[in-house]
């Protein structure tokens, strides 16, 4: 008997990560791509369903695909869309799922990349058994997937979950979404691109980071230096943390979680994030809360969240 | 036969409002009194429990009493508590529905005042039918209800939904909790009278409230000049709405509700505060969220809806 299995995709703003999960959530294929080579999504289709059709074709003959999970930047569970992503080139409304089915022939469920994440972390990870808790996606923008009692919260209108645009200062940063100082635009790589930026112009320590064209420096940079001990790369994740630390304070005085997950590439710095982030968190906390929600790293080490939880959107849908 | 009815309380801040309420949510008695004027529990709950006993008598033999519902600031729906309530004289913990159950011997249901409200507004008020709503109390304190797929969001540990304590700027006014920079110290009664102090010692502008002794101005002074088109007046409740506007707009980022209810005194400002509460909540919405969500007063005039919402916990547990 054939295995039934998924497809599974996460669209990042720079990475597409996909493969082939079985109902236990074992990836039998796995593959990348870059999102951000390509100015139209049409040919980032073609190719992308090339690759998997490949992955499909070297496990020969031994599985059976039941559909395809998407989970992408301002995905639409409801309409099957992208709608407006800030961190995509794709502008305007896309009707991914369609055209996905279209070139695979099978039946697509779209969703927000952080909320798969959540709904991977929620079968697989470390938010096993929780019924309420927070995934929050850091890379180049920041995503948040809710769930509470169980559940993924959608809200309305499919859009729930834009932790990313809640603002931090109305009168800070450009967002990319046009308005001001969202935490996006300060708790994400690009954001602390921007924070090393004004740090290396406004102060003089030494720092390594000097060294590197400011126009080229990326949030990798940061995290090398800082585990270099570099006192600016350091201060910069001391920032990001506090900006964090207090937009999750007031997530949690929202839907009271057991735990927020922190996902994605600026979370792999690990403790240098997850320290300051959890410090400034429960300073800003209503008493309440103080204590009592766990600051977690995503436990799904080998595969990504996101991809598994696409994957299992075929399942429960 | 005897109608069954349920005793409905909502314990605010400054008054506390009960009633003898039946299954459709008609109010058969109801009256009101001060909750300030108690510094201990005990005594409050002896004349509160006095004052519905009577209210039952005069009702004379036409009713059974099925239980009691309760909306209070920092009620736990868990445990039947109040938890470390900062606009509530009585410190700590304490332990309302057991000592209520004490003097009534009836089984005793308690919430947060803004989850009662919420209820009592999604059977019988402005909420009706919707599954994603939030209910925002405005009075001495600002409480809020949120409602997620047609239920209470009551989040891990009972305390979700504290909006109130979610921060505006963490260098701004001493909030009651201890912490800096609450909403709650600028959108409720005393934030607008904070709002108007520091208006007219910053401001020249001639206003009406300067003939009011500036440590016994009150936010029914505000509401008063400003219904006289009192420029200061009028100020302090554009900022009131500027500061609660950007608040809705993260809340809205985080449940995508469908509306949101003002409830409570400062509601009561009809225009004064839903007006400049609407625009700046749409100038600091994210784009994919503008135009879509109702901002509402409560629809129950003749009624406290925390105290219909209250009662109809009793049959709803």
């Amino acid at each position: 008997m054939k295995k039934e299995v998924a497809v599974g995709i996460d669209i990042g703003g720079t990475n597409t990560d996909f493969g082939i999960i079985d109902r236990d959530g074992n990836c039998l294929a796995k593959d990348s791509m870059k999102t951000n080579s390509y100015d139209d999504v049409a040919p980032f289709l073609d190719e992308l369903t090339d690759k998997i059709k490949n992955q499909i074709l070297s496990l020969n003959g031994t599985i059976e695909v039941k559909g395809i999970g998407v989970g992408a930047p301002n995905g639409n569970y409801f309409n099957g869309t992208i709608e407006f992503a800030p961190n995509l080139k794709w502008k305007g409304v896309i009707n991914l799922a369609e055209m996905l089915d279209k070139r695979m022939n099978l039946p697509v469920i779209l969703t927000n990349d952080a909320n798969a994440a959540a709904i991977g972390e929620m079968l697989y990870g470390a938010a096993k058994g929780m019924k309420h808790f927070i995934v929050i996606t850091l890379g180049t923008g920041l995503g948040s997937g809710i769930v509470v009692n169980g559940e993924l919260l959608y809200g309305h209108d499919g859009f729930a979950g834009e932790l990313g645009h809640t603002i931090v200062d109305p009168e800070g940063r450009l967002c990319k979404c046009g308005r001001r100082g969202c935490l996006e635009a300060y708790a994400s790589a690009p954001g602390m691109v921007w924070t090393i930026r004004e740090m290396l112009k406004n102060d003089n320590t030494p720092s390594v980071l000097r060294n590197i064209n400011i126009e080229d420096l990326t949030s990798k940079d940061i995290f090398l230096a800082a585990q270099k001990g570099d006192k600016i790369a350091l201060e910069a994740f001391d920032y990001t943390g506090k900006i964090l630390g207090m937009k999750l304070s007031d997530a949690i005085a929202f839907s009271s979680p057991e735990a927020i997950i922190l996902f994605g590439g600026v979370a792999k710095a690990g403790d240098l994030i997850f320290t300051p982030t959890k410090k400034y968190m429960e300073q800003y906390l209503l008493p309440i809360y103080r204590n009592k929600v766990k600051l977690l790293p995503s436990l799904l080490k080998k595969e990504n969240a996101a991809v598994l939880g696409a994957a299992a959107l075929v399942w429960t849908h």
